[in-house]
């Protein structure tokens, strides 16, 4: 199988290097090929290339089965004025290959829920899982900056609500057959819309699975109150993006969270749902897990090796059983390095 | 004075009774002479004369010099599909009175924060601030509809972001002398914009304060993390309606929280955070303090009684103390109903 690695910036080197050395030893273990390629994308891309997704970049990611990136972004080139920005490699290369949905599946762990800011009581059974919506909405509408101001376009086609609500729903068949779909459609249009188009999809082709809505403002406590609630959640791309970094605190940290990217076509892209960390880049103790389990459901969505996939994630389970905490889950003075959660999961 | 009560919809009309009766009790006590008209909004305005802003309501609300407003909507008016709905009266009210700031202030009290979803240990000492965009952007921008899709644009001006930023810069002046503020820089050009003129402002007139930028999405969770580390906090329309509903978990309920609305005008707006929660609406169990406190926030901001405006916020505290705690609030059957809470203040 071809593998594109895109490290990008930040942490993104450190945690993907720990990924890549657990791919390796499964292929080992079970006998499998990964063929490796490495290439450029984000602020590394920009420096290198000018361009925050290299042609090249792109093309690989192409031809490739799966991608693993890692994070782009950092303070070097956040001037927000600048024309050329590291972020609009990540839009473009989740947009160029049809990744519409985002799944964030958010499970605490025993071992990991005393470092969440929330009451454990409330996070014993928590699992769910965050579709979010990752190639529409406010993200790629146009943009304008006059003198007197700026605006963004959100907009979303009824195919596109469309295909991400089937798949939501696709993927609570295989759950608990519940699916919350979150919008604020008592102000938008975009939201009335999913309203609608979300409950057609459920009654025309999931008779079987069970839809509620949400606004997204309730939905930013109930998360928080009753995490236990909730199956799938489905919703729009920036509404996603804000409710998953809340619900990561539900696991106790960012740094334990893998995403998928999927869309129709063969390629899938797998990321920790964490950013590039500008902060602790470099000194080698960036929580590797996040990645590692991206790595996971690389395998299970993109290759088909559940059985593989099941394997990282009950050795990444034993690490955290172990207390193998890095600086963000560790109490003071206990934290070990990336290799060294890397060195417990291998 | 004169004070236009707008109870609106669901749990509106008790949660405004409880406040009115306590200004009559401040008037009475003090001396002032406090002219109360009742005005419809929202579903119960629609149902009444077919619009959820009447004409004479938002006549009445300009002469007045406060108004105090309930909660607005519910199922009988939520056909997503409907061309008159409840909460365009309560956006048409903001937009007309030029109430651009929304003050909604975050200070977990000791008795409640066994009911908050968040450790206690995070929450002692947290006291924040957030001022919210009440008048553009996203739910003021054009809406469109079309065979393919629907839009929703969102648009901000420089002198939007300016007046408001420069009242959280004011506002911080009094307080810690701490502003953060929340966009979405990486991706929005709203966003950039924004930020651009938030360093402005900070740089050119308030030297004294302290600016930092926070992305909505990291602030999701910092808000959770680290609490304590906020003073006053300013972002867009939408950010905020979702943030504060995301900190009033902090809080322990929804229902305590107040909110004031202001603009450059003379008359300001008051309304518990919290909605018009239909499924306990003529129950008598809706939470009073929330809208307690915005009439207190309404004697300090709009009648200058800040005197009477910390008498009734003692009172909700000795309440709170005495342990005179809601549903929303109360551990199984010692729930009191919103009188006897009424009363307790009282
Ligand atoms: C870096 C940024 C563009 C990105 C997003 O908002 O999609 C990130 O926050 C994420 O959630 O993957
Ligand atoms: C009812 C709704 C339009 C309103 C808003 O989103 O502004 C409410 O959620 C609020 O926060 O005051």
């Amino acid at each position: 199988a071809d593998i594109v690695v895109l490290p990008g910036d930040g942490i993104g080197p450190e945690v993907t290097a720990a990924a890549v050395d657990v791919l390796q030893a499964v292929a080992t273990r079970y006998g499998h090929r990964f063929s490796l390629h490495t290439h450029l994308i984000g602020g590394s891309a920009i420096d290198a290339t000018g361009k925050p997704l290299p042609d090249d970049t792109l093309a690989a990611a192409r031809d490739a089965d799966a991608v693993l990136l890692g994070a782009v972004g950092g303070p070097k080139w956040s001037d927000p004025n600048a024309t050329v920005r590291p972020e609009q490699g990540l839009l473009a290369i989740r947009k160029a290959l049809g990744l519409y949905a985002n799944l964030r599946p958010v499970r605490p762990h025993a071992a990991a829920i005393g470092a969440s800011p929330i009451k454990s009581h409330l996070l014993a059974g928590v699992d769910l899982l965050v579709v979010r919506e990752l190639t529409g909405g406010i993200y790629f509408g146009d943009k304008t900056r006059d003198a007197d101001g700026a605006s963004d376009l959100c907009r979303y086609s009824i195919a596109e609500i469309e295909r991400v609500v089937r798949r939501a729903c696709l993927l609570a068949r295989g759950r608990r057959g519940h699916v919350t779909s979150v919008d604020k459609a008592n102000v938008l249009e975009t939201s009335r819309l999913w309203r609608d188009v979300a409950s057609r999809i459920q009654r025309e082709e999931f008779p079987d699975v069970t839809l509620e809505h949400q606004l997204v403002d309730s939905m930013a406590m109930h998360l928080l109150s009753k995490p236990r609630a909730y199956d799938v959640i489905v919703t729009e791309n920036m509404f996603g993006d804000i409710l998953t970094d809340e619900a990561s605190m539900l696991a106790g940290s960012l740094g334990l969270l893998p995403s998928a990217s999927l869309g129709e076509g063969s390629v899938g892209m797998y990321e920790p749902i964490h950013g590039s960390a500008p902060d602790i880049a470099g000194q080698g103790i960036a929580n590797p897990y996040g990645t590692i389990l991206s790595a996971a459901l690389l395998l299970r969505y993109s290759l088909g090796l559940s059985q593989e996939a099941a394997c990282i994630e009950a050795a990444v389970d034993s690490a955290l059983d172990a207390g193998v905490f890095t600086a963000d889950l560790a109490s003071e003075g206990s934290a070990v390095s990336t290799r060294e959660a890397t060195a417990a999961v291998l």
